[in-house]
């Protein structure tokens, strides 16, 4: 079976077309210093402290929709927080059927994407989330602080049981180890997309409840809210671009080759109207080729539309295939030069599950103390 | 809070009165060879190869009906099988709310009290689940392979969760741990009270699943139904004997001084019938006084009976609280001997522990490495 691509900032499915709810509910948010964009503190400086995590589940090779949304605010979180952990989450990945081959497969495929897009295993702790058994542990402690009805209405559930029509004991409880993931470490800034905001403020509430049973010690991790950039299929401008997509033309992969990028982006789904504007409400395929064009090229969309004055969109679609193709090419090499070496791939995540190990279990032996265990 | 006293054999709450069913379940069991009586191979004869796994709750010091109805026999298959475990479930107990000062005085306490009741630390593995970490790590993975409607119906949540009227996630994957617990060493019999069989059926369902997906495996492990000797309360004899009983003429507990056992014991309820006889349903209160009195004195029902011949009730609860100071002394003496010396008690748990994970840990990697982890 093929796993879906799932990364981190979007752990659960996204609430498609829920953007207006998710807007009223920022605005309504009882905590709203809780939220910050990606980067910023509440005030707008560069934060001083601070310990960013995140976790993507083990997909293979991400699309560029991962990259752009999620995986480029990575990269730049690292020079922005003293402490940075980032977490291949292959105990979530199980809560959905796996090819047990392919996963293994994954799991080392993403370290090798994770790593070509600029995560750095010296400055981050890159690590894969079963390798450290105090995540499962610390779960099981805090699912005995979570009450089964607290979690009937989180997105996760909602969607994928009802995908299948049944979910499994860990696809019900996914949403109580990811807050273990966070707390784990004590992390206080947490990359999430907006679909995943409900699913930090359990964690948060989880080191209240914490913290009120067995005295202060979990901060509560404040979320960034990663870039708002959405990427959207090629071939259907109104859904997301996902792996899992059957088109496989709706899909860029970081390991397209060239000429399969040209292709597909040649052949996206635009329409009647040729020239070239930004507006993603009327004009979904067009705005969406802006909107990459922009990020790969590290330009604001209103330059990107200059750019593309006097082109019709035909015209266009070369322009952003060749800025696409540029930006991934390296990453591309990358990837195929890491996920060659096997041993190498390895030894990175178990030097980085050891750091994180370090991390982690003065952190449990401190909670089972406060629970009563030791 | 003060913990419940669950031994493990009734690690979740008995279905009171429910005796008719699962004696039907018994006869209609699909496969009959998996239920045994404690001691006895399918065949009649001695096992000659097997583990035996058991689990108490940290609940203190146990009180009569539990070292009658459990630890008794915990204490013979130690020389019936070649590889025994019995661990003080602490993961378990959190699903309960629990004082934590309490909780680690209380599984001292319990570790005292087997150690006093004859658990020999060489012969068996005697250690603190919480502990080992694998117990918890394969948890989640037998989690994902658990459906959610599956527990829905098992003793403990329905029991526990309707007392409260609210349960947490714990209470409800209890029965996943339980099972976690069981498979880690890959156990073969497992010693349990009557209200127990359906959580073992849900290990032996757990590993089936899991040999089915990733190739066989796990032995599915049989139940031990461990002696049928119901201690009831002293107080109420259509009760249990319980920790929690808010009477507490109702509970013996195994560090009571002679004196508290034979008030306790004349105290006792009984009826206006003078004479000594064994008829559970019609005399509850004088056959419960018949039970203790043959399993303190290990001799049957009748030769208690026998021995009784020519006594009233008044002059037989005499007789029977001499014969219950007489076993229990030794026993108490020998946990008050034990649980002054802290230290010893941790070091011993911490050698049970050491014990354990070299069994759990190569179990654990294989499940690992079967479901794609490495």
């Amino acid at each position: 079976m093929l796993a879906t691509v799932v990364p981190y900032s979007k752990m659960a499915l996204p609430i498609r077309g829920n953007v207006k709810y998710l807007l009223q509910f920022v605005q309504n948010c009882r905590s709203p210093k809780r939220l910050f964009c990606a980067g910023q503190c509440a005030d707008g400086k560069e934060p001083s402290g601070g310990r960013v995590f995140s976790g993507i589940q083990p997909t293979g090779v991400p699309h560029l929709g991962n990259y752009l949304g999620a995986l480029e605010s990575w990269v730049s979180l690292q020079n922005q927080y003293p402490s940075v952990l980032y977490s291949i989450v292959d105990l979530h990945a199980i809560t959905q059927p796996q090819d047990q081959a392919l996963l293994r497969v994954n799991i080392l495929d993403m370290a090798a994407s994770l790593l070509a897009c600029g995560i750095n295993p010296e400055t981050s702790i890159l690590f894969q989330q079963s390798q450290v058994s105090e995540h499962a542990e610390l779960s099981w402690i805090l699912g005995c602080l979570t009450s089964m009805p607290r979690l009937r209405h989180l997105p996760q559930w909602k969607m994928k049981s009802k995908q299948r029509n049944e979910g499994s004991v860990g696809l019900y409880t996914y949403p109580v180890l990811q807050a273990a993931d966070i707390l784990l470490y004590k992390s206080t800034h947490v990359p999430v997309g907006e679909d995943q905001v409900q699913h930090l403020e359990l964690a948060q509430d989880l080191a209240r409840i914490f913290n009120n049973a067995y005295g202060d010690f979990f901060p509560e991790p404040r979320a960034l809210l990663s870039s708002t950039r959405k990427v959207k299929s090629l071939r259907d401008p109104s859904s997301k671009m996902s792996k899992s997509d059957p088109q496989k033309m709706a899909t860029v992969n970081l390991t397209d080759s060239p000429d399969d990028i040209v292709l597909k982006i040649r052949r996206s789904v635009t329409d009647f109207t040729s020239e070239v504007t930004f507006d993603p409400e009327v004009r979904p395929g067009v705005s969406n080729l802006v909107l990459i064009h922009a990020a790969v090229a590290g330009c604001t969309v209103e330059e990107a539309v200059g750019w593309a004055k006097g082109l019709d969109t035909g015209k266009y679609k070369q322009l952003v295939a060749d800025a696409v193709v540029q930006r991934l090419t390296p990453i591309r090499e990358d990837i195929e030069r890491l996920r060659g070496d096997r041993g190498h791939l390895e030894r990175l995540l178990a030097h980085g599950a050891q750091r994180a190990r370090e991390l982690a279990a003065p952190v449990l032996k401190e909670v089972r103390h406060r629970v009563g265990f030791c």
